[in-house]
Order: structure tokens, then sequence, then C-alpha cells
């Protein structure tokens, strides 16, 4: 089976590529995308999991839509959010359509190499805030994109982890001995991690629940609660 | 009303960008694509059309993404099929799932400017070889890109020529004055239309059912039929 993974560099996308390649006879392309995001550091993360994993690896330069891509905090001059990741002012960590974006040019690149499945991160942590992530809009679009191609592959679009939560994920990622040294998933573009964007405060969430300490380095690791004001 | 207008310089999309344009008080953000085709003269009549019709105008460069989009006779080392545009072989033309990469990012522009509609110019002359342009294809992606955004724009994507071929697209430009000089067709990157390639074939055979010469230049001007050997 050949298969297309996204992976941004971050602990849910490294967890699916360790996942995927635990399948048998399972060759993988990743595909990760700069578009800009203030927390580029990610994309070498991503390599060095393509890397270990021995798979195809492109990094996708879309910074030519980047300045189309208004009102995000990810891309444009809007302050981070900071706190419990799931209260509604993460909305502005939301970039339009971004994973429409990285999707259609995956099931581009699946249609090229006659893939059986493109595969991308979405989890149950980001169904709140991120409409992109959620199993409805996999379903349809996973449809839409089947419906305009020719041929059988790919046979749709996977998002394993749809229905884990963070911890869930971490669970597995230990199980499959992911390097999660090797990922980065803080919004900002900082040196250590800030541990205040809700992306950080979700991964030292995770890592709380599992009883182990996150191998990166922190600002601060203190773990804010839904409703609870940033000190 | 705003709207997000995909234009790739050739006859159909202009025609669009004209019709859109007849609406009362509306505006266009008009956008094009270098995904690395051979026909690259197409942008330049993009430019004429969209600097005449005074929208904002962006050309991405999607060229990060032409290796990936391997075995179309468009972007790859694929002899260019000529004859009757509906015949099989024009299947070679099809470029891996590019309307939903192009429409993906027409999306997430219209939600930054929270646009009413996207609009792009498949037609019915496409439906046989093109899945990409089919009235399924569309309703299906505008219906995943909506689940997956949070606000009401776009409100969904519209392709007003669908049910249309191109001569009646021609017949409506006819009377909006669309300036034909400006546009390109020819899939070949020549200096003169090809004449013989499936879409300068299905262009003549336009201009010749509404009984006008095409201002562009050929090197050719023989329709071919239906079956009919390329001589």
């Amino acid at each position: 089976m050949h298969a297309i993974t996204i992976i941004s560099g971050g602990m849910d996308s490294a967890t699916l590529a360790y996942h995927v390649n635990s399948f048998k006879n399972c060759t993988q392309h990743f595909l990760s995308f700069n578009y800009g995001q203030k927390h580029g550091k990610e994309l070498e993360c991503a390599k060095k999991i393509a890397a270990t994993l021995k798979g195809q690896h492109d990094v996708i330069d879309l910074t030519s839509i980047t300045h189309l891509l208004k009102g995000s905090a990810l891309t444009d001059s809007v302050s981070m959010p900071e706190g419990y990741y799931a209260e509604e002012t993460m909305r502005l960590t939301v970039v339009p359509n971004r994973n429409a974006i990285m999707l259609s040019i995956a099931w581009a690149t699946g249609i090229a190499e006659k893939a059986a499945y493109v595969f991308y991160g979405a989890h149950a942590g980001d169904h709140f805030i991120y409409e992109d992530c959620r199993p409805e809009f996999v379903e349809k679009l996973s449809s839409a994109f089947s419906k305009g191609t020719h041929g059988p592959f790919p046979y749709d679009i996977r998002a394993p982890f749809l229905h884990h939560d963070k911890a869930q994920i971490l669970r597995e990622g230990i199980k499959l001995k992911v390097p999660y040294e090797d990922t980065w998933t803080c919004y900002q573009g900082g040196e250590v991690s800030c541990g205040k964007c809700g992306s950080c405060q979700e991964r030292l969430w995770a890592f709380s629940e599992n009883g182990i300490e996150d191998p990166l380095p922190y600002a601060t690791r203190k773990l804010i609660k839904k409703g609870e004001q940033v000190g």
C-alpha cells in the first residue's frame, strides 16, 4: 500500500506517520506545507520524522498565498491567544480553509502516484475550534475529491485519530516509540515552547494525562483550566 | 457583493469575469494560478482581463507542486493530444485535482475577505473529460468547504456556465463585449495557437457556431470531427 501522509512536524502527525508506518508493506510519501506559519520551526521537525522513517518528503512552498490568509494569528499580525486550548478565543488561530488546501494537494499527489489513501492528523481535541478537523468535513471532502477524480485512487482521506484526544494519541505514540523530542507544537516562533498558547497547553495536558514529562524545553509548564485567566 | 473569481486567461473565465462584472455593486478579486502549465501565456491574458475590469489580481505561484502533478500533458513531458476535444485521448490533459486545489485557495481568500461567492468557469463542454468540472463535483466541494468554515462566507461556489457549452458562452461574451483577442486557449506554448489541440478545436468550433472569426492567429483553423484522425 502506498500512502500520502501530511505531516506538520507536530506530535499528532508524527504519531500518525509512525502509526501508518506500522502497517504491513506500506510506503509513505510525506508532504509538509510552508504557508508562512510563524512556527516554521515545525517544518524542521517534519524533515527529521520523514528522514527517520525513510519516506520521500516534500516541503511545499505555499508562501505565495500567505498574504491571502488574513486574520489568523498563525500567519498574520494578530496576537497569539493564550490559555485553555478549547476557548472561543483560540478561533484566532484558524487559518482559512488550510486543511482543504493541504488535502487537495495531497490528493493530487495521490492520484499521480496511485496512492491508496491520503492521511492527515485531525483529532477530537481540534473539533471545538477547527471546523476543518471534524468528521463530517473529512467525509464530505473525501467524497467531493473522489467525485472529481477519474480513476479509483486514492480511495479516500483517512484521519485515524479523528475520535482520539491528544492524550490518547500520545499513548499510542509512546507504544510506537515516536521521538517526541523531534516534534514541535508551540504556535509561537520562539527558541523554547512558550507553554501559554492553546497548542502548548493541549500538549502539556496530554503529557500530564500520561504521567510523563514532555522532552521539549518550555518557558512555563503550568496547566491552565477552562475559563481560567492566563497569569 | 464581493466575489473571488478564478481566471485562467482563457475565453470561458474571461467571459465569466465580464458576466460577474455586469452584476450590480459587485467587486471582484481575481485569482490565477501558475502551476507550471506549458501554456503560461494564458497568465498574461488573465492580467489584461483583470486590469481592464479594474479588479485586484493575484497570480499565485504553485510551481512548488508542479513536480507532483505527474502524468498530465499540461505539466509533464507527455505529448499534447490533438483532435476533437471530447475524445478519450484528451484525458491526458487532466491535471490531478487541479480545480479542487485552485478552489480551496479561492475559498480561503473568500473567508478572509468575507466574499459572498467563489466563481469559476467550468462548463458543459468539459464534462466528458474533466470530472472536476461536473455539477456534482462543484456541489459536493462547495458543501465540504462550507462544512469546514466557521462563518457564513463564502455562501458557495458558483459556476454559472456549468450547463452552457463553449458556443453559448461565446454568445454571452459577445453581448458583454469581452475582448477575446486578450484571451489564450491553446494548450501548446507556441507563438500562435496550434489549432490542433483539443482546447483550440473547441474554441474554433465555438467561433464557427457563432459565425464569427476568432481574432487570434492560428497555425491551422481546420475543424476536426469526432472520431476523425488528425491529418
